[in-house]
Protein backbone atom coordinates (compact mmCIF):
# COMPACT_ATOMS: atom_id res chain seq x y z
CA UNK A 1 0.00 0.00 0.00
CA UNK A 2 1.63 3.74 -1.02
CA UNK A 3 2.14 6.13 1.64
CA UNK A 4 -0.20 8.63 2.20
CA UNK A 5 -3.09 6.17 0.24
CA UNK A 6 -6.66 6.84 1.17
CA UNK A 7 -8.91 4.58 3.19
CA UNK A 8 -10.62 2.02 1.08
CA UNK A 9 -13.91 2.94 1.90
CA UNK A 10 -12.42 6.98 0.57
CA UNK A 11 -11.04 5.23 -2.53
CA UNK A 12 -14.28 3.20 -3.37
CA UNK A 13 -16.33 6.38 -3.15
CA UNK A 14 -13.86 8.35 -5.82
CA UNK A 15 -13.58 5.31 -8.23
CA UNK A 16 -17.42 4.62 -7.38
CA UNK A 17 -18.29 8.34 -8.88
CA UNK A 18 -15.43 7.82 -11.54
CA UNK A 19 -17.91 5.24 -13.23
CA UNK A 20 -21.28 6.47 -12.06
CA UNK A 21 -20.87 10.24 -13.73
CA UNK A 22 -22.76 10.71 -16.66
CA UNK A 23 -23.44 13.22 -19.61
CA UNK A 24 -27.16 13.79 -18.88
CA UNK A 25 -29.81 15.16 -21.31
CA UNK A 26 -32.98 14.91 -19.04
CA UNK A 27 -33.84 17.00 -16.03
CA UNK A 28 -35.86 17.62 -13.37
CA UNK A 29 -37.01 21.42 -13.39
CA UNK A 30 -36.10 22.20 -9.44
CA UNK A 31 -33.36 24.96 -8.60
CA UNK A 32 -30.11 24.25 -7.28
CA UNK A 33 -29.48 25.35 -3.74
CA UNK A 34 -27.17 28.09 -4.23
CA UNK A 35 -24.77 27.01 -1.54
CA UNK A 36 -24.89 23.30 -3.62
CA UNK A 37 -23.49 25.39 -6.74
CA UNK A 38 -20.71 27.14 -5.01
CA UNK A 39 -18.99 24.24 -3.59
CA UNK A 40 -19.68 22.78 -7.68
CA UNK A 41 -17.92 25.86 -8.92
CA UNK A 42 -15.23 25.47 -5.57
CA UNK A 43 -14.44 21.85 -7.14
CA UNK A 44 -14.23 23.68 -10.69
CA UNK A 45 -11.87 25.99 -9.60
CA UNK A 46 -9.49 23.66 -7.64
CA UNK A 47 -9.07 21.89 -11.03
CA UNK A 48 -5.24 22.22 -12.34
CA UNK A 49 -3.62 24.87 -14.62
CA UNK A 50 -0.81 25.01 -16.95
CA UNK A 51 1.63 27.71 -15.36
CA UNK A 52 -1.28 28.01 -12.50
CA UNK A 53 -3.22 29.87 -15.31
CA UNK A 54 -6.91 29.62 -14.08
CA UNK A 55 -8.09 30.37 -17.22
CA UNK A 56 -11.56 28.76 -16.57
CA UNK A 57 -14.69 31.28 -16.59
CA UNK A 58 -18.46 29.72 -15.77
CA UNK A 59 -21.35 32.32 -16.92
CA UNK A 60 -24.24 31.59 -15.19
CA UNK A 61 -26.66 32.11 -17.45
CA UNK A 62 -30.42 33.51 -15.01
CA UNK A 63 -32.72 35.67 -17.88
CA UNK A 64 -34.83 33.17 -19.61
CA UNK A 65 -34.78 34.84 -22.78
CA UNK A 66 -31.13 34.51 -22.44
CA UNK A 67 -31.72 30.53 -22.34
CA UNK A 68 -34.11 30.33 -25.01
CA UNK A 69 -31.63 31.80 -27.63
CA UNK A 70 -29.17 29.82 -26.44
CA UNK A 71 -31.27 26.88 -27.08
CA UNK A 72 -31.70 28.08 -30.72
CA UNK A 73 -28.17 28.30 -31.41
CA UNK A 74 -27.63 24.41 -30.14
CA UNK A 75 -30.86 23.63 -32.42
CA UNK A 76 -29.05 25.11 -35.22
CA UNK A 77 -26.21 23.73 -34.64
CA UNK A 78 -27.65 20.27 -34.37
CA UNK A 79 -29.80 20.23 -37.76
CA UNK A 80 -26.45 21.59 -39.07
CA UNK A 81 -24.64 18.20 -37.55
CA UNK A 82 -27.53 16.30 -38.60
CA UNK A 83 -27.18 17.13 -42.26
CA UNK A 84 -23.12 16.51 -41.82
CA UNK A 85 -23.94 13.09 -40.75
CA UNK A 86 -26.70 12.47 -42.87
CA UNK A 87 -26.39 8.58 -42.90
CA UNK A 88 -27.11 8.37 -39.45
CA UNK A 89 -29.14 11.34 -39.32
CA UNK A 90 -32.29 9.39 -38.01
CA UNK A 91 -30.51 8.34 -35.06
CA UNK A 92 -29.04 11.31 -34.26
CA UNK A 93 -32.24 13.30 -34.63
CA UNK A 94 -32.96 11.65 -31.27
CA UNK A 95 -30.41 13.05 -29.01
CA UNK A 96 -32.27 15.67 -27.29
CA UNK A 97 -30.77 18.95 -26.66
CA UNK A 98 -34.00 19.93 -24.28
CA UNK A 99 -32.21 19.83 -21.42
CA UNK A 100 -31.40 23.31 -21.81
CA UNK A 101 -34.90 24.53 -21.44
CA UNK A 102 -35.90 22.15 -18.63
CA UNK A 103 -32.52 21.79 -16.19
CA UNK A 104 -31.98 23.97 -12.98
CA UNK A 105 -29.17 25.95 -14.12
CA UNK A 106 -27.47 27.19 -17.56
CA UNK A 107 -23.49 27.90 -16.84
CA UNK A 108 -21.16 28.36 -20.17
CA UNK A 109 -17.98 27.55 -19.76
CA UNK A 110 -14.99 29.67 -21.35
CA UNK A 111 -11.64 29.92 -21.26
CA UNK A 112 -10.85 33.59 -20.47
CA UNK A 113 -9.37 36.71 -22.41
CA UNK A 114 -6.28 38.18 -22.50
CA UNK A 115 -4.46 34.24 -22.72
CA UNK A 116 -1.57 34.90 -24.66
CA UNK A 117 0.80 36.14 -22.33
CA UNK A 118 0.65 32.97 -20.35
CA UNK A 119 3.90 30.91 -21.84
CA UNK A 120 4.81 28.47 -19.34
CA UNK A 121 3.98 25.03 -20.35
CA UNK A 122 1.90 26.39 -23.41
CA UNK A 123 4.84 27.49 -25.46
CA UNK A 124 4.94 24.50 -28.00
CA UNK A 125 1.51 23.47 -26.33
CA UNK A 126 -1.28 26.29 -26.76
CA UNK A 127 -4.35 24.17 -26.23
CA UNK A 128 -3.23 23.60 -22.62
CA UNK A 129 -5.92 26.55 -21.77
CA UNK A 130 -8.56 24.47 -23.12
CA UNK A 131 -7.10 21.21 -21.30
CA UNK A 132 -6.91 23.24 -17.81
CA UNK A 133 -10.72 24.35 -18.43
CA UNK A 134 -11.85 20.96 -18.90
CA UNK A 135 -9.61 19.16 -15.83
CA UNK A 136 -12.43 22.03 -13.97
CA UNK A 137 -15.48 21.02 -15.78
CA UNK A 138 -14.79 17.34 -15.06
CA UNK A 139 -13.84 17.93 -11.57
CA UNK A 140 -17.17 19.73 -11.71
CA UNK A 141 -18.98 16.70 -13.30
CA UNK A 142 -17.86 14.52 -10.72
CA UNK A 143 -18.79 16.67 -7.30
CA UNK A 144 -22.01 17.25 -9.12
CA UNK A 145 -22.43 13.43 -9.71
CA UNK A 146 -21.81 12.95 -6.13
CA UNK A 147 -24.45 15.75 -5.09
CA UNK A 148 -27.09 14.14 -6.89
CA UNK A 149 -26.77 16.81 -9.36
CA UNK A 150 -26.64 15.98 -13.49
CA UNK A 151 -24.57 17.58 -15.61
CA UNK A 152 -24.42 17.44 -19.61
CA UNK A 153 -21.77 19.11 -21.44
CA UNK A 154 -22.71 20.41 -24.80
CA UNK A 155 -20.51 21.29 -27.12
CA UNK A 156 -23.16 21.68 -30.40
CA UNK A 157 -22.92 25.27 -30.95
CA UNK A 158 -21.25 27.72 -33.25
CA UNK A 159 -18.57 29.61 -30.72
CA UNK A 160 -18.79 32.98 -32.51
CA UNK A 161 -22.39 33.36 -32.55
CA UNK A 162 -22.67 32.39 -28.80
CA UNK A 163 -19.56 35.14 -28.16
CA UNK A 164 -22.24 37.96 -30.20
CA UNK A 165 -24.78 36.80 -27.87
CA UNK A 166 -23.22 37.00 -24.22
CA UNK A 167 -21.16 39.91 -25.29
CA UNK A 168 -17.70 38.12 -24.40
CA UNK A 169 -14.86 39.43 -25.31
CA UNK A 170 -13.20 38.51 -28.67
CA UNK A 171 -10.01 36.48 -27.33
CA UNK A 172 -12.31 34.73 -24.83
CA UNK A 173 -13.47 31.21 -25.96
CA UNK A 174 -16.75 29.39 -24.99
CA UNK A 175 -16.19 25.60 -24.78
CA UNK A 176 -19.19 23.95 -23.45
CA UNK A 177 -23.07 24.93 -22.58
CA UNK A 178 -23.21 23.09 -19.18
CA UNK A 179 -27.04 22.01 -18.09
CA UNK A 180 -27.49 21.80 -14.40
CA UNK A 181 -30.19 20.33 -12.50
CA UNK A 182 -31.68 17.39 -10.21
CA UNK A 183 -32.56 14.10 -12.28
CA UNK A 184 -35.08 11.63 -11.61
CA UNK A 185 -32.03 9.15 -12.07
CA UNK A 186 -28.87 8.55 -13.47
CA UNK A 187 -28.27 6.75 -16.86
CA UNK A 188 -26.92 2.92 -16.19
CA UNK A 189 -24.59 3.35 -19.21
CA UNK A 190 -24.15 6.17 -21.25
CA UNK A 191 -26.77 7.55 -23.27
CA UNK A 192 -25.09 7.30 -27.03
CA UNK A 193 -24.30 3.61 -25.51
CA UNK A 194 -27.68 2.67 -24.60
CA UNK A 195 -28.32 4.57 -27.86
CA UNK A 196 -25.94 2.03 -29.40
CA UNK A 197 -24.66 4.72 -30.95
CA UNK A 198 -21.16 3.67 -30.11
CA UNK A 199 -20.00 1.29 -27.80
CA UNK A 200 -16.93 1.19 -25.12
CA UNK A 201 -13.54 0.07 -26.31
CA UNK A 202 -11.94 -2.38 -24.95
CA UNK A 203 -9.19 -0.97 -22.88
CA UNK A 204 -6.58 -3.48 -24.16
CA UNK A 205 -7.30 -2.43 -27.80
CA UNK A 206 -6.63 1.12 -26.85
CA UNK A 207 -3.13 1.34 -29.19
CA UNK A 208 -1.72 3.25 -31.39
CA UNK B 1 -31.04 16.64 -0.52
CA UNK B 2 -31.16 15.76 -3.78
CA UNK B 3 -32.31 12.10 -5.25
CA UNK B 4 -29.16 9.92 -5.84
CA UNK B 5 -27.00 11.95 -3.49
CA UNK B 6 -23.61 9.83 -2.25
CA UNK B 7 -23.43 9.60 1.71
CA UNK B 8 -21.95 12.69 3.91
CA UNK B 9 -18.66 10.00 3.82
CA UNK B 10 -18.43 9.49 -0.18
CA UNK B 11 -19.52 13.34 -0.88
CA UNK B 12 -16.30 14.24 1.62
CA UNK B 13 -13.46 11.57 0.31
CA UNK B 14 -14.43 13.09 -3.09
CA UNK B 15 -14.18 16.98 -2.45
CA UNK B 16 -11.02 15.80 -0.14
CA UNK B 17 -9.46 14.29 -3.07
CA UNK B 18 -10.36 17.45 -5.50
CA UNK B 19 -8.85 19.73 -3.02
CA UNK B 20 -5.79 17.02 -2.58
CA UNK B 21 -4.40 16.65 -5.79
CA UNK B 22 -1.40 18.12 -6.73
CA UNK B 23 0.95 18.34 -9.70
CA UNK B 24 3.83 16.40 -8.74
CA UNK B 25 7.48 16.82 -9.62
CA UNK B 26 9.43 15.09 -6.68
CA UNK B 27 9.01 11.08 -6.51
CA UNK B 28 10.11 8.05 -5.02
CA UNK B 29 11.97 5.77 -7.53
CA UNK B 30 9.71 2.85 -6.70
CA UNK B 31 7.86 0.75 -9.06
CA UNK B 32 4.05 0.90 -9.10
CA UNK B 33 2.24 -1.77 -8.72
CA UNK B 34 0.85 -3.11 -12.31
CA UNK B 35 -2.89 -3.46 -10.87
CA UNK B 36 -2.87 -0.84 -9.00
CA UNK B 37 -1.77 1.00 -12.41
CA UNK B 38 -4.44 -0.48 -14.65
CA UNK B 39 -7.54 0.84 -12.13
CA UNK B 40 -5.78 4.23 -12.92
CA UNK B 41 -6.16 3.35 -16.43
CA UNK B 42 -9.50 2.16 -16.11
CA UNK B 43 -10.29 5.51 -14.39
CA UNK B 44 -9.25 7.59 -17.25
CA UNK B 45 -10.68 5.37 -19.86
CA UNK B 46 -14.65 6.13 -18.07
CA UNK B 47 -14.11 9.93 -18.77
CA UNK B 48 -16.47 11.50 -20.67
CA UNK B 49 -15.83 12.33 -24.56
CA UNK B 50 -17.63 13.72 -26.93
CA UNK B 51 -19.67 11.75 -29.27
CA UNK B 52 -18.15 9.11 -27.04
CA UNK B 53 -15.27 8.90 -29.22
CA UNK B 54 -12.90 7.79 -26.58
CA UNK B 55 -9.45 9.36 -28.23
CA UNK B 56 -7.57 8.99 -25.24
CA UNK B 57 -4.38 6.71 -25.79
CA UNK B 58 -1.31 6.20 -22.95
CA UNK B 59 1.96 4.98 -24.30
CA UNK B 60 3.92 3.37 -21.65
CA UNK B 61 7.62 4.39 -21.94
CA UNK B 62 9.28 0.86 -20.75
CA UNK B 63 12.72 1.45 -22.41
CA UNK B 64 15.17 3.93 -19.78
CA UNK B 65 17.11 5.33 -22.97
CA UNK B 66 13.53 6.27 -24.48
CA UNK B 67 12.95 7.89 -20.81
CA UNK B 68 16.06 9.91 -20.85
CA UNK B 69 15.26 10.95 -24.30
CA UNK B 70 12.26 12.44 -23.42
CA UNK B 71 13.30 13.92 -20.39
CA UNK B 72 16.37 15.43 -22.93
CA UNK B 73 13.49 17.41 -25.13
CA UNK B 74 11.96 18.40 -21.93
CA UNK B 75 14.93 19.96 -20.45
CA UNK B 76 15.52 21.44 -24.41
CA UNK B 77 11.85 23.09 -24.69
CA UNK B 78 12.45 23.90 -20.86
CA UNK B 79 15.90 26.30 -21.55
CA UNK B 80 13.45 27.98 -24.68
CA UNK B 81 11.13 28.35 -22.70
CA UNK B 82 12.75 30.12 -19.99
CA UNK B 83 14.45 32.10 -22.74
CA UNK B 84 10.95 33.35 -24.03
CA UNK B 85 10.13 34.41 -20.06
CA UNK B 86 13.21 36.12 -19.92
CA UNK B 87 12.33 38.41 -16.94
CA UNK B 88 11.07 35.66 -14.88
CA UNK B 89 14.16 33.40 -15.86
CA UNK B 90 15.54 32.69 -12.52
CA UNK B 91 12.54 31.70 -10.68
CA UNK B 92 11.35 29.47 -13.56
CA UNK B 93 14.58 27.46 -14.02
CA UNK B 94 14.42 26.49 -10.32
CA UNK B 95 11.04 24.44 -11.30
CA UNK B 96 12.55 21.32 -11.97
CA UNK B 97 11.56 18.50 -14.70
CA UNK B 98 13.86 15.71 -13.06
CA UNK B 99 10.98 13.89 -11.92
CA UNK B 100 10.65 12.14 -15.54
CA UNK B 101 14.15 10.50 -14.62
CA UNK B 102 12.90 9.86 -11.29
CA UNK B 103 9.16 8.59 -10.94
CA UNK B 104 8.19 4.57 -11.36
CA UNK B 105 6.35 5.22 -14.56
CA UNK B 106 5.91 7.74 -17.65
CA UNK B 107 3.40 7.68 -19.97
CA UNK B 108 2.47 9.80 -22.76
CA UNK B 109 -1.11 10.90 -23.17
CA UNK B 110 -1.84 11.66 -26.56
CA UNK B 111 -4.65 11.94 -28.93
CA UNK B 112 -5.46 8.63 -30.87
CA UNK B 113 -5.00 9.31 -35.17
CA UNK B 114 -7.84 8.83 -37.63
CA UNK B 115 -9.71 11.46 -35.53
CA UNK B 116 -11.47 13.97 -38.55
CA UNK B 117 -14.78 11.62 -39.34
CA UNK B 118 -16.07 12.28 -35.55
CA UNK B 119 -17.98 15.70 -36.12
CA UNK B 120 -20.99 14.84 -33.40
CA UNK B 121 -20.05 17.78 -30.68
CA UNK B 122 -16.99 18.45 -32.69
CA UNK B 123 -18.42 20.27 -36.02
CA UNK B 124 -17.64 23.69 -34.91
CA UNK B 125 -15.68 22.39 -31.73
CA UNK B 126 -12.87 20.25 -33.55
CA UNK B 127 -10.90 21.02 -29.92
CA UNK B 128 -13.52 18.92 -27.96
CA UNK B 129 -11.05 16.13 -28.36
CA UNK B 130 -8.25 17.56 -26.00
CA UNK B 131 -11.46 18.45 -23.66
CA UNK B 132 -12.03 14.60 -23.58
CA UNK B 133 -8.29 13.42 -23.18
CA UNK B 134 -7.87 16.25 -20.64
CA UNK B 135 -10.90 14.63 -18.70
CA UNK B 136 -9.31 11.02 -19.41
CA UNK B 137 -5.84 12.28 -17.74
CA UNK B 138 -8.04 14.23 -14.39
CA UNK B 139 -9.56 11.18 -13.70
CA UNK B 140 -6.41 9.38 -13.63
CA UNK B 141 -5.01 12.18 -11.49
CA UNK B 142 -7.82 11.96 -8.87
CA UNK B 143 -7.71 8.11 -8.81
CA UNK B 144 -3.57 8.46 -8.13
CA UNK B 145 -4.24 10.84 -5.24
CA UNK B 146 -6.39 8.72 -3.61
CA UNK B 147 -3.87 5.85 -4.05
CA UNK B 148 -1.22 7.89 -3.13
CA UNK B 149 0.83 7.99 -5.99
CA UNK B 150 1.67 11.15 -7.31
CA UNK B 151 0.93 12.15 -11.23
CA UNK B 152 2.78 15.59 -12.90
CA UNK B 153 1.82 16.70 -15.82
CA UNK B 154 4.13 17.87 -18.32
CA UNK B 155 3.20 19.58 -21.28
CA UNK B 156 7.04 21.31 -21.94
CA UNK B 157 7.82 19.92 -25.45
CA UNK B 158 7.70 19.76 -28.89
CA UNK B 159 5.05 18.21 -29.91
CA UNK B 160 6.62 16.66 -33.07
CA UNK B 161 9.56 16.05 -32.41
CA UNK B 162 7.68 13.47 -29.28
CA UNK B 163 6.33 12.18 -32.21
CA UNK B 164 8.86 11.07 -34.24
CA UNK B 165 11.06 9.93 -31.22
CA UNK B 166 7.99 7.39 -30.49
CA UNK B 167 7.37 6.89 -33.96
CA UNK B 168 3.61 8.27 -33.31
CA UNK B 169 0.87 8.28 -36.61
CA UNK B 170 1.17 11.82 -37.88
CA UNK B 171 -2.22 12.90 -37.12
CA UNK B 172 -2.30 11.91 -34.00
CA UNK B 173 -1.13 14.31 -31.15
CA UNK B 174 0.82 14.27 -27.93
CA UNK B 175 -0.81 16.50 -25.27
CA UNK B 176 1.02 15.17 -21.93
CA UNK B 177 4.03 13.38 -20.55
CA UNK B 178 2.75 12.12 -17.62
CA UNK B 179 4.97 10.89 -14.49
CA UNK B 180 3.49 8.59 -11.81
CA UNK B 181 5.10 7.10 -9.14
CA UNK B 182 5.48 6.47 -5.01
CA UNK B 183 5.87 9.82 -2.98
CA UNK B 184 7.93 10.98 -0.07
CA UNK B 185 4.72 13.46 0.35
CA UNK B 186 1.68 15.51 -1.58
CA UNK B 187 2.77 19.27 -1.67
CA UNK B 188 -0.15 21.40 1.04
CA UNK B 189 -0.56 24.21 -1.78
CA UNK B 190 0.18 23.81 -5.42
CA UNK B 191 3.89 23.80 -5.69
CA UNK B 192 3.78 26.99 -8.19
CA UNK B 193 2.04 29.05 -5.55
CA UNK B 194 4.33 27.63 -2.89
CA UNK B 195 7.02 29.22 -5.22
CA UNK B 196 5.46 32.18 -5.83
CA UNK B 197 4.84 31.74 -9.06
CA UNK B 198 1.08 33.31 -8.76
CA UNK B 199 -1.38 32.78 -6.13
CA UNK B 200 -5.14 31.39 -6.41
CA UNK B 201 -7.54 33.42 -7.47
CA UNK B 202 -10.49 34.16 -5.71
CA UNK B 203 -13.39 32.82 -6.98
CA UNK B 204 -15.77 35.65 -7.01
CA UNK B 205 -12.96 37.29 -9.28
CA UNK B 206 -14.04 35.03 -11.77
CA UNK B 207 -15.95 37.02 -14.18
CA UNK B 208 -15.33 38.15 -17.97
Amino acid sequence: MPLNAYTEAERAAIYRVIYERRDMRHFLSDAIDPELLTRLLQAAHHAPSVGFMQPWRFIRITQPELRIAIHALVEQERIATANALNEREDEFMKLKVEGILECGEVLIAALCDKREHYIFGRRTLPEMDIASLSCAIQNMWLAARAEGIGLGWVSMFEPEALKTLLNMPQDSQPLGVLCLGHVKQFYDKPMLEQQHWAERQDLSNHRI
